[in-house]
């Protein structure tokens, strides 16, 4: 069979078996993430042979520390991908949830009911623990799900995806559920995304140009999750104390992922006093610190910023510092140059507060906390397929909640329209 | 100022406008609106004039009646256009509203509340209604609005999106927030998808052919509103009076609006009861009548359905009928031909109504009531931009809440990430 065949043949296969997993009560979709998890563990050997292949192929190619590091299984990190699939099973199933019910003059009662969305897919770079968790949230939230992974990390996907398919051939879960799409090509991506009339979404997680390169060619929907460019606002009445922690956390406590602070703005009423401070202890933690003119002339060891800083995702010990001259000019700056991430004000000021909270257009926004807390485990609501920076169906934290949809179940007595 | 210069320029007007307007308070909007409905009466003689003009075009151009009829206006149609501003005015603005808000155990508290998605592109063909309904829905729900009407209207779109605009002029919302492209080219619509760092949401609304070129052409997320494929399935335990009531106000009530029956199914063991009168009653009516082997076997005047007809959307006076075993053959059939919008079983008996309210995946499934409630107005959510048959974002009637998203705002004391 050719490839695009195949790929079809999966879409159908998932639609199907969506159909049928959307009756499948919770217990039995907790079963069927029980032998998952359990079939993990004991395919660890399997699994780690796979990944021996997918390493040494990428020390092959020439991969740097960091990707093969993040490519690595070892016993420790499988166990760690069983016991997500177990949290997943703690999490209430959303599914069937009443969102809202009410009665018509006419008699009739509109019962607005959450249901699956039906089928999932999930386009992902090198983590391979993103294929048990992704297969455990969808299948959780009562969708079918295809995955398509990275190339680095087809032999270990292959090897995950066999251990999982494999547990779910004794439970109610039907196995066509779970589908992974075998090429790395990329153009087996273009065809997934042609089939919008098989699958209802696809969520994009990886870098910049993936994400873009599936939002232009996608006829399904897309949730997407572009990269975070978090600011931090010091305020004229910000606690400048308080204002410190907060921003050493947001940018040094783990610079690599998407909800840390690329860029600090600060309030030109403090600035004289709070830059001093806050950038010697950047400095001491090895921070690069490049900054607008205001900026270098407080302190002139600050490199000079191009117009790309303010837009750009360093993912790494640099930051880019603005002075602004009040919270309007902050909030401007954000809606213009961030992207609708998170982003946070310190100030004991509450007019200013409100302002920012209101005037900035992020999925989330912080007053006086550090915009690392935008996470899925954080907000309370446990795993997540990604943070989405969309405003459409859902925006910030993408949990089992967003892997639904709902459907309006109506109850008559034989009314008709007049 | 070329074209393409031209709607890249109302695209950011737009979207400036968006972030100003996401401030103004409900009575600033409603204030709008008001001036909006009376401007449009006041106006009545250059709209009339304006339109004049679209329809001699049309008439030359050889347009339908019922395209003719569509496109016309009066002043009882600009009337009804006033009136709906006003009614919309009443509606409760969404905007603000607190969708959930809880506490963390490390004393942040996080509110999710309902804010506008932004910009709004509305692409639709030749009724110039869909201008003022459009252009009030987006902005009592704080969204600015990039109108796209059809070129048979393209005059009276022109003169009523003039007088709207200038009863902005007066008020807290700018005039940004309404825009109209003037260029007809199916090329600008082309232009306007790819803008997707200005615009949130495209909805399309008109015929199959325009919503699939959008859907396949835009960059930016879309709401679609495809064809209604309504079925009615009469149970083998329905109460066959009842049925015959739905299926008959389904079907000639108003059989060229979207959520009309376009197919009848019969439960094997009632059909050759059910069947006789309910036909009888379909041809007085006029009803054109097409159905499968057991159908024409019960009433041999049936001409026979052929395979195209179970996806048809007709829009008429033309019905398909098709006899099946139980149930799940109808909901089987429903979901492989259906088009997710509303469907509907007739039964007296509550496992065979479970049983099709869970397995029909389709937005709006009915027990004992005609499809024909479909609606913003019947469901009690006021005027809609459409309905829905997505499963992101908004399924079904898509009102005022359909045009928001969330943000989350998150208050803390200095809380940083361990």
């Amino acid at each position: 069979m050719d490839r695009h065949n195949k790929i079809m043949l999966q879409a159908r296969e998932a639609k199907a078996a969506a159909l049928q997993l959307a009756l499948v009560p919770s217990s039995g979709k907790d079963r069927a993430l029980r032998s998952m998890a359990m079939a993990l563990w004991a395919g660890r050997g399997l699994i780690l042979r796979a990944n021996l292949k997918d390493l040494s192929a990428g020390k092959a190619a020439g991969l740097s520390s960091a990707m093969l590091d993040r490519l690595t299984l070892d016993d420790r990190r499988i166990k760690a991908m069983a016991d997500g699939i177990l949290d997943i099973v703690k999490l209430k199933d959303p599914v069937g949830q009443m969102i809202a019910s009410w009665k018509r003059p006419n008699g009739l009662r509109i019962d607005q009911v959450r249901v699956p969305i039906g089928v999932v897919g999930i386009i992902y770079e090198s983590r391979p623990n993103v294929t048990s968790d992704c297969a455990a949230l969808c299948i959780k939230s009562g969708n079918a799900v295809i995955l398509r992974g990275g190339k680095e990390a087809i032999h270990s996907n292959r090897a995950i995806y066999r251990v999982l398919k494999g547990a779910l051939g004794k439970g109610s879960v039907p196995t066509g559920a779970l589908q992974l799409v075998g090429s790395t090509d990329r153009a087996a991506v273009t065809e997934l995304l042609q089939l919008d009339s098989l699958i209802d979404l696809i969520v994009p997680r990886g870098g910049e140009g993936l994400i873009r390169f599936v939002a232009e060619n996608s006829r399904i929907p897309v949730v997407k999750h572009y990269k975070g460019v978090c600011h931090v606002y010091v305020g004229a009445k910000a606690d400048l104390k308080m204002a410190e922690e907060i921003c050493f956390n947001a940018k040094v406590q783990r610079p690599g992922v998407c909800n840390a602070m690329e860029k600090m703005l600060v309030d030109a009423r403090v600035a004289r006093k709070f830059l001093p401070v806050m950038l010697g202890r950047f400095r001491q933690s090895g921070v690069q610190l490049r900054g607008d003119q205001a900026t270098r002339r407080i302190d002139t060891g600050v490199a000079a910023a191009r117009e790309q800083d303010w837009s750009e995702e360093y993912l790494d010990l640099v930051l880019a510092i603005k002075v602004v001259k009040n919270v309007r000019e902050a909030v401007d700056h954000i809606n213009k140059y961030g992207s609708r991430h998170s982003d946070a004000i310190v100030t004991r000021d509450p007019k200013d507060a409100e302002a920012f909270l209101k005037g900035v257009d992020s999925a989330c926004v912080y007053v006086n906390a550090s915009t690392r807390f935008t996470d899925g485990f954080e907000f309370g609501l446990g795993a997540e397929v990604g943070i989405s920076t969309d405003k459409l169906h859902v925006r910030g934290p993408m949990g089992l909640e967003g892997l639904t949809s709902y459907k309006y179940e109506i109850h008559g007595n034989g009314q008709i329209r007049k």
